[in-house]
């Protein structure tokens, strides 16, 4: 007779697992490896941006009150500074400054005149340039601070190094950037039906996907992964293979074994290493098998064997954690409304997460649309995959049109907490 | 005087520098380090998934019309069978066979009663189960070829290994994955006016930071940057590293230089390394001074020493060069429409390329909204930046609530061509 299992609320396993997401060290590391990591600390400006007034284009500095009496207005060239130079002199009336893209505006100067708008003559071996307009004071000048302020926090810590905040970093001196170490995620499959990818075909048997899948996930969710390898369905090696595991790893995730059939050993397996199960059903689809246990204040993390139930329940629980432990304080899928694709009329009693695609529409409208097979078994639908569309469980199904939430996957964006009010069917 | 260039729209620029991207080379890496890489071939499933017809529950497979008849059907429990394992008979009248999930359907068999529907009992040392129900055949059988079939290509030649992609490699016998080599893409930095990120400010002077931003957008298109360090404004020094530099890359790209101030050495490098020159002015903002020359089939990106212009410059020309070179058939910014965030009231000749972050609001609705100081100089709207609004030259301003066109930065999407009927001023 199978064990009876009670499922709980998503929102109410995710909250049971993050209390045990706790932030890890940090690490400097050059600014040239700086690309996909996180930031262990705020960012904060260490002087305003511009530093100095500056031009923003190849002209000639000015003092504006010299073009406001008599037109064109005829300036002597007085010097020229390159971007990078200073001019040591101080403005005098009718005179002009050649100057470079990104040059300090030299002292007693207020507005730059664009080259391309000037006539340049010499005359007794002396440069003069004719301005043919007025112009005001600031007229084409970057201003000290416009960009940033010293001071300023410009990312917080947690955010997510794009090659923007590589830009900061370098403006703000950041030579070694202060980054959030990688947790290290163990993986270990289980089930004896498992191949290897080169293996031939076998009657009965599949190769084993979820171990790679998972590797891949553990990376684009920012963490290292450590590779244990397949074990068959028998008790001992189980056991040792994840005692190990969880000794050399920051959390572990298996694949298989959680659900209530003769060989799903991971609820023994828990209860001989004396964890702590936080859950062992959840009222979702797929993925209901998902449990997690906690050993010590690491996370075991036991996600179903089905491909589809595989990807979600990484996702959803082991992605967070991964993300909070490196500072982040959006750690889960970013939850966006859209309008649904298709139909699914037939009412479920647990929340479905069906893997979608996202097509921005015309008139700027973002519509999910399921993305081919969709059992918990199915592995073609999860290339395709941007999003988890959002049904929750009830008595009424949905409808092509109507809108609901959907939790975009893969991107460095996120949510702080998603679980709240999700949209159910109006019908 | 200034020398008179004419400035050419964004996609006759675009079209010119795709003439010169070509296809490069493939690998073999462990299918382990295949996240993040691109798929050099089709990949084509070498089998039907499932292979065969098999058990997507913990239960018992049963023969239908054996539940037909009189109910509760009571069934022989003849044998069972793990996953991985295959039952070595075929079904006859009233008998069961206890099946886990993923386990192959035993010859005769039709369909399966999941476990924690079932009574079981033993009767002299038999074991037996009662099903109170009737079941038709196929019912809860997960079929052979129902979620990809032998032959069908499930990811082309030019796809983003994401995790699912990952998971269809396993599945399909790839232990090792033919991906596209990455390019090798050259930086330097020019400017006499630059400084290491570590220096402390002088007058005049700023901190390099396109270089380092750079390496990053090198890095998440996809291809492997090199950091040839920042010259100073000196025609022989530029020279000599853009030279060197040339011969040990792929694709070089430099910053600042390209204008027509009297430091602006790029051109006269180009016309003595005997470069042809495809455009040097582009009808947009930021970066209308952005050039573009080839040498022997080599591309030189000559990009705006200002950052978002630089920056700008990257994306619209450098990134879907490298896209393509690794076989992606959308290496061009993702083009959608979205609501415009703000007034862009005065009207610009050129095409703006406004910096931007993307909001998903109510309804199914997204919208794009100016990442704050959005000068082509400024280095603090490119951390926040996800988005560029595309607004078109003309003589009208655009106004917020608009539809327009936006570019998304940053993901592995991409579009085929998006330099077609873009969405002008409406007013």
């Amino acid at each position: 007779m199978a064990e009876k299992r009670t499922p709980i609320p998503i929102g109410e396993a995710v909250s049971r697992v993050m209390e045990y997401a706790e932030e890890g060290a940090a690490a400097l590391i050059p600014i040239e490896e700086s690309f996909g990591r996180v930031l262990a600390e705020d960012l904060t400006a260490d002087h305003d941006v511009p530093a100095f007034d500056r031009s923003p284009y190849d002209g000639f500095a000015i003092r504006a009150e010299d073009t406001q009496s008599k037109l064109p207005a005829v300036l002597e060239v007085a010097g020229e500074i390159g971007a990078g130079s200073v001019y040591p002199h101080t403005a005098k009336p009718d005179q002009a400054v050649r100057i470079m893209t990104g040059a300090a505006i030299p002292e007693g100067f207020d507005a730059v005149v664009m080259i391309e708008l000037v006539k340049e003559h010499t005359k007794n071996e002396k440069k003069y340039i004719e301005v043919s307009r007025s112009y005001s004071k600031g007229d084409n000048l970057s201003f000290r601070g416009e960009d940033a302020k010293k001071g300023q926090i410009l990312a917080g810590k947690g955010t997510f190094v794009d090659p923007g905040v590589t830009a900061l970093l370098a403006t703000f001196g950041y030579q070694e950037v202060p980054v959030a170490s990688r947790p290290s995620v163990g993986v270990i499959a289980t089930g004896s039906e498992l191949l290897d990818p080169e293996a031939p075909l076998e009657p009965g048997k599949i190769r084993n996907s979820n171990a790679y899948m998972l590797l891949s996930q553990i990376r684009r969710a920012g963490a290292d992964p450590v590779y244990f390898g397949k074990v068959a369905d028998d008790f001992e090696a189980c056991f040792q293979t994840i005692s190990r595991a969880l000794k050399e790893t920051d959390m572990l995730i298996t694949t298989g074994g959680v659900s209530v059939g003769d060989y799903d050993y991971l609820p023994d397996i828990y209860k001989n290493l004396g964890a702590n199960v936080l859950f062992n059903k959840v009222a979702m689809r797929p993925g209901s098998v998902t449990t997690v246990a906690e050993k010590d204040g690491k996370l075991l993390f036991g996600l179903s064997g089905n491909p589809s139930a595989c990807y979600v329940g990484f996702e959803l629980f082991a992605r967070p954690v991964i993300r909070r432990t490196m500072g982040n304080p959006f750690p889960h899928l970013k939850r966006i409304k859209a309008i649904l694709g298709a139909d699914f009329k037939k009412a479920n009693p647990f929340t479905r997460l069906v893997r979608g695609r996202l097509k921005y529409g015309e008139g700027g409208t973002v519509s999910a649309v399921p993305a081919g097979f969709n059992k918990s078994s199915s592995v073609s639908s999860l290339a395709a995959a941007d999003v988890f569309i959002l049904l929750p469980g009830g008595t009424r199904g949905y409808e092509k049109g109507m809108t609901v939430d959907a939790l975009l996957v893969g991107g460095e964006t996120g949510s702080g907490w998603p679980w709240e009010n999700i949209l159910p069917s109006y019908r």
